[in-house]
């Protein structure tokens, strides 16, 4: 090993080690077994402490509105001191007025009342709570950081399980439990946890309509009790989560999180989103969810060692579920580019080139062959393959796909197509062809991706929408960029190279 | 100067000098003038030479549909040798049988036919012929590069001025010509010079939404006679122009357009997108407009020496011009980002801090001041500002955005807003916060963009549209992603600082 790098090496596992030294420890009072967690996806019970009677658009009617969306079907309880009944259903006073048993205990009252809920949820055996109330350690203010530390200590006192404060909690189709009701009720392989509910509710909505589908998602916030490295451990043995998603501001305890991170990577597919690798993005955390950030060379050092994907923004996380979902791994980087226009062709290859990825030229013969029953004018025939002038024949394009998804000098297709120039009643004919290129790329056993270029005014998404659902229906990745395809294709086959032990 | 690096600005400066002289002329005899591309911009009559006459949805009907959309106001006559006659315009059986004089012909007859159309418009006095046919130099066919020679040599010994072959040619709202009946017909400073016709609409298309308006556009093909270079220099002169956009697969004498380019990048701002800079890209741009690439290092010094704004892709292009036509320069590089969402606060802060731009923290006594009539649960008053829980209240943010927008400490205001989650009967609450915003950034000096995240489900879009017509409408810069918004503010501030000697 080269000196230089050697010593970067050492400089670098010193920095983890101190940082992973360097974890607090609020709540945690023990290794979780899978099965402690399992009261907070799979309740038998839930009340709602906090919900407001009087007014439909309050903020805290918002877990009541989900699970009856949801149609949670275990007993919901709604619990509020000045008592009444919303949609015909009866507000408790108090969580102990409840006749049954409650499992968990979803809390919108002010952070003041938090301390108090525990306590009650203590005397009614309830096995968890989730806050979502804002204004604990991440105002950064005295008070705030006391009533933070006051509900870590009744965690630990009472053996209350607590997921919060400041966060949306559980979306577990399976369970029917969803803190939106827009949320898809289908169930899915991938799981996601999340500090942030705003940055959960937009990567999910960034993948539902492209067809990804959920197992367990939580979005955790302060993290005074329950924190990332419980949840993945959760999720690492989950047998319904295949992929995990995480996005991470600070971790509570970096020693514990590095093991189970480890673990979780030798388990299942994880791309890590990191937040808060900036000044300004640390900053931001630290009066977002009070965490501290880490710095950036460590978080990137810990990805590659460990084997994790990590990607820099939301719309990289989405691009890299939705690939990870609908593409088999192709079997290397060799794509046949197929699709309209000679400019899109100069720009989406050297989009899949500058990533690593190869654009091999079709050889003379393969040309020759295709050349027999195309026009040359207006065509390419190289790789990128342009049939702008002459797509409404796709008889003859889908002849074309066949020749090349046969070849053996590629291992994968890309489908490009810019819709704003295809009218509204020509639209079928796009299906036609989608439908003979997937049947191409399947016998070829040759993984498919569409990129679908689009503008969001209101006539270009009718069309655009249409392409989307049948992608959905197909199980095939979608994108609305070359650059996004070529990153997150790229993402999939360095990881899948690096677990093989490829250059 | 280090060694090394001497070394390697003498070894590029020699790589341009080679490049330079590398360069093919085929058609063009001498300097142009600007006089001399008048008649191609504003012809005072037009015929259409090869427009098909029984099928409507043929697509040598697209500049005939594009003309009539647009009322040209000359004679605009129509010429196929079957005769006959669309929409009641009588279509003459050869250029000759047209009684008036033609200043300019657009053709859409076959390859072969090409030359002798030159012949024909010879003795009609043409000034300019623009060929939309494919079928030249980009087939690689010998046959092509013999029809596309013979075109240059007929160019040269006509004097006749040619457009193409393989191209959309020219769409010039003022004159109302234009090669797309969905083009904008009102005019604006931007002027765009393309190789590719594909790339010249879906250029127009993602920045015609977003507000901006055009001078001249030219879809100039394989460049058999008027190349990128002329086209240029008429822009350069142009009065109406202040910004040229520049899509590029390779030039067909380097020389003299980077002398061009010089004097062109003194008198207005340039963006140039280099198609065909990876090993697959060069072979696509030779089989769409038969040009030499040439290499990447060539270009990015020459982007560098010449203070141009080299941009990557059409999104960057199109983020690049919204940017420029709408954004007065900020004195600086602080920005406030103010929002809705904490997690989304440390990803925009990470976006922004990433490529050079600084998110200053709000001093205390300033947080203090917005803590006094603001919640601190909920909401982040540090920089980014966020408001997610209270943005209903709007009278208190827009006292916030106030406050921060009078601080000295920044230099320009982001507004991120995510609408998937507000309902649409409230995005009227949106609009006043918008127009809030504006008028406070607006009395403070201090450019603002906005940044809208959506997906393009159609009800999501519905809602989406209504906030990009509304900027639109106050010229406001929009960006669909936090990363185009920090690419493309920190690309105006680099070209900025680099023209004003800034290190």
């Amino acid at each position: 090993m080269n000196k230089n790098i050697k010593q970067k090496v050492i400089f670098t596992s010193r920095l983890i080690i101190r940082f992973l030294e360097k974890g607090h420890r609020l709540g945690n009072i023990s290794n979780f077994s899978n099965g402690t967690l399992q009261p907070l996806f799979y309740p038998t019970s839930i009340a709602l402490a906090g919900v407001t009677v009087n007014n439909p658009q309050h903020w805290t009617r918002t877990f009541f509105d989900a699970l009856l969306e949801f149609q949670f079907e275990g007993p919901l309880y709604l619990v509020n001191p000045r008592g009444g009944e919303i949609r015909g259903i009866k507000v408790y006073r108090r969580l102990a007025d409840i006749p049954q048993n409650i499992d968990y205990v979803i809390s919108t009252v002010p952070a003041k009342a938090a301390a108090g809920l525990i306590e009650e949820c203590a005397h009614k055996g309830v096995k968890a709570v989730h806050f979502c109330t804002a204004g604990f350690s991440e105002t950064g203010q005295e008070e705030g950081v006391r009533l933070e530390a006051q509900l870590a200590n009744l965690s630990i006192k009472t053996g209350i399980r607590v997921i919060g404060p400041n966060c949306m909690g559980i979306y577990c189709p399976e369970s029917r439990i969803s803190f939106n009701i827009d949320f898809p009720k289908e169930r899915g392989p991938v799981g996601f946890i999340s500090q942030s509910g705003g940055n959960t509710g937009g990567l999910i909505r960034q993948v539902m309509s492209r067809g990804v589908r959920f197992s367990k998602v939580v979005s955790y916030g302060n993290a005074c009790d329950l924190n990332e490295t419980d949840f993945l451990e959760y999720l690492a043995t989950d047998s319904e989560t295949k992929i995990i998603g995480l996005y991470i501001e600070g971790v509570k305890d970096g020693r514990s999180f590095r093991q189970t991170l480890q673990k979780a990577a030798e388990e299942k597919v994880i791309v890590l989103l990191k937040g808060g690798i900036t000044e300004g993005g640390a900053r931001a955390v630290s009066g977002h969810t009070g965490a501290l950030a880490g710095s950036e060379v460590i978080w990137d050092s810990l990805c590659k060692q460990l084997g994790i994907i990590q990607v820099y923004s939301l719309e990289e996380l989405a691009d890299s579920l939705v690939t990870l979902r609908f593409m088999s791994a192709p079997r290397g980087r060799r794509v046949a580019l197929i699709g309209a226009g000679g400019g899109s062709s100069v720009l989406i290859a050297d989009e899949f080139e500058r990533r690593g990825l190869k654009v091999p030229p079709l050889p003379q013969e393969i040309r020759n062959w295709i050349g027999e029953f195309t026009p040359l004018a207006g065509n390419i025939l190289r790789n990128p393959i342009d049939y702008s002038q002459n797509w409404m024949e796709h008889e003859k394009l889908l002849r074309t796909v066949h020749i090349i998804s046969q070849w053996e000098g590629i291992d994968f297709l890309i489908w490009f197509l810019d819709i704003s120039w295809v009218p509204l009643n020509a639209m079928n004919v796009l299906h036609e062809i989608l439908d003979g290129i997937l049947t191409e790329s399947r016998a070829a056993s040759k993984p498919l991706a569409i990129v679908l270029q689009t503008n969001i005014s209101p006539e270009q998404v009718k069309k655009a929408y249409s392409i989307v659902e049948k992608c959905v229906s197909s199980e095939l990745p979608i994108y609305y960029s070359f650059a996004s395809a070529a990153n997150a294709i790229n993402l999939l086959l360095s990881h899948n190279e690096r677990r093989l032990g490829k250059p």
